[in-house]
């Protein structure tokens, strides 16, 4: 068991990390206030060394300003930062189909677009968290519709426009699911809709039914409409360890908000399978991906130890001892937390190096580029030091 | 000077990589009886460990095969090898529209179709090569119009299917006018046509105008269509030395060619400006991509030592060498040939490791993927051997 000293030890230190560290680099460097909304290209010091915008961060810092603001206080500083993402989001990130960009300009000309509705998503979470954080009633709305607009076009990828060739082969990405129990969990505490649980069954019976693959103990990235797998191209073969380990705590936060053990356990069996195809026993932490029949991967990157895959164990670790009880978890936890705090701050500049070697030297010492933001640190952060203050009551 | 001994050594070595290591090993495993053309994501042990077939590496093998039908000797082995490749390529290779497919399944169906020109290329290349080795009549005709259509589309890319966004930003890539030199070269041997040495002209001067930088002693991978540089971002200020050392030999070729000493100066000094930012001073080897104005590189695999810039500047050295008798390139040339044959080549299975970690560590044992297949390795020694074949007469 988690001893009272540590958990208090804990709260202390992620408290540290998050307010007087996380929040504040990003605060400081990242809002751009001559066209709004955040720069994320940010050198290790904090300089910007690219101008362009992704949606993706412009929508998960909004979303992040606006969670500080209602589960920590509520502090103006907070409120006017994620206002100023907000802002942006609805001037330059949605075309006119309700679709959003993937990329825009600094001054929010759209750059790209893309077939993958991920930014969509994380437009749902920026607008709804930003709704509850100021009451605007446009903002859910907004979170509505583009909710909406998700699931429609999930339900019927056929009303988007067609590619170049017909389609030969089909293959779902586990992502999809992924992030659709996200969303609805994030907008079901906000409002309410019966679409939301409908959406979350769906995706829940895709991820157990068809990505999860028993007889191989994994959960794989991508397989058939039908949960087929394709074992014959690595990309049939791909598991990312990092990304199992966070549909394991979505599905275990749904195992507790329905009272469904299943899916608790379902969570924890992810987690397993996950920490033994992707723990590196030569220099620690988690493999980015790995072929589920240790074919050799095709993605350069793979053996590359990045901080995300890192702070969703940390919270699916500490969630999954504190709802079984099992010292196996503990004993995991601190494995991670050792090894994430010892590799990925920078102890001269603040935040968290992103991209590590293998052998967890720094590979690139930037802070924030297209896929790096203020979001799965803080919220990691946020969520573990919820679950440790219920732990001390 | 390159000692007369050291070059007898160096053409016994190269040709016995090239005919009993690298060429035998193609030769086992990739070919496929059952469907045609050749398998190419090959584990280290040469075993198939992915069906689906790039085109790129479709056509680049039935290149080669031909290209040492008619350089090396009239084997019929190769001959055969080779037609197995081109048939594969006529038959599933090209869409109604005089197109290529990018990717297909093993039995030929169409996966993939890029907007990118660089499948055609290769195209026309194998087409070129083995309608020289056949004598085949169609093969030559298909060759000719496929580059037509490549020069149609690179100086009208509106006439391509319109992006799902407006252009906002429009940058082009050092790529497109390298491959034109590269297959300009190729099929002019071949054919005679006044559009080869129009558009290699025109390729030309994009690279001497627009990409090279002297003021900042780069080639850069993208610039705006005049060539201003975009330095605000990560992609405008990304420098690739592998691809600069190769450009550097096409326009050396091109300068002996026309007898224009200004175009094999051109290609010393982008040696020289590749070999400053690209070498690694602490571990040896050429990082695969760097930033020009030493920000963080934001491509993952920035550090890792892949075979192919290796391989380039191997024969770009011996050649800028042969050209100067400057002692420079020599004292490269030996360090990039220990480094190369130090760590590429696997001795137990043969052939060569493609992706290595900074430090010279193999990342990924497999020999053949979507990127890697028999190109690099045995035009470099191919080439090799003729140059150092006219040094000893």
């Amino acid at each position: 068991m988690l001893r009272r000293e540590r958990v208090k030890e804990l709260v202390e230190f992620y408290r540290r990390q998050l307010l007087e560290d996380i929040i504040p680099f990003w605060l400081r460097y990242s809002l751009d206030q001559k066209y709004g909304g955040y720069l994320h290209f940010l050198d290790r010091d904090g300089s910007v060394f690219g101008t362009d915008k992704a949606m993706w961060m412009e929508c998960r810092e909004t979303w992040l300003f606006s969670k500080l603001y209602n589960t920590i206080e509520p502090r103006e500083e907070w409120l006017k930062a994620s206002k100023l993402g907000y802002d942006f989001i609805t001037e330059h990130g949605f075309d006119s189909d309700g679709r959003m960009f993937f990329a825009v300009t600094r001054d929010g000309r759209p750059l790209r677009k893309r077939r993958y509705l991920y930014t969509e998503c994380f437009g749902v979470m920026a607008c709804a968290e930003y709704s509850e954080a100021t009451g605007d009633k446009e903002a859910l709305k907004r979170a509505r519709e583009t909710y909406r607009l998700i699931v429609d076009l999930y339900r019927k990828p056929e009303s988007l426009p067609p590619k170049i060739i017909p389609e030969t082969r089909r293959m779902k990405a586990l992502a999809m699911p992924m992030m659709l129990i996200c969303i609805s969990q994030e907008i079901r505490d906000i409002d309410s809709d019966p679409l939301y649980k409908e959406v979350v069954d769906e995706a829940i019976g895709e991820i157990l039914n068809h990505f999860m693959k028993r007889e191989m103990h994994a959960l794989l990235e991508m397989v058939d409409p039908n949960g087929e797998p394709f074992l014959e191209i690595p990309e049939g073969r791909l598991v990312c360890p990092g990304h199992d380990i966070e549909v394991a705590w979505f599905l275990m936060h749904e195992g507790i908000y329905r009272k469904d053990q299943k899916l608790i356990d379902a969570g924890l069996e992810i987690i397993d399978w996950a920490l033994r195809i992707g723990w590196d026993k030569m220099y620690g932490g988690l493999y980015y991906f790995v072929d589920v029949m240790g074919k050799p991967p095709t993605r350069l990157e793979w053996d590359m130890k990045l901080w995300w895959p890192h702070t969703e164990a940390l919270y699916a670790l500490l969630l999954a001892h504190h709802l079984t009880g099992d010292e196996k978890y503990l004993i995991w936890y601190e494995k991670f937390h050792e090894w994430t705090f010892n590799h990925f701050p920078d102890p001269e500049y603040g935040e968290w190096f992103g991209y590590l070697h293998r052998d967890g030297t720094v590979s690139t010492p930037l802070k924030g580029a297209m896929w790096k933001g203020p979001f799965h640190i803080p919220r990691a952060l946020l969520q573990s030091l919820k679950l440790l203050e219920e732990m001390v009551g």
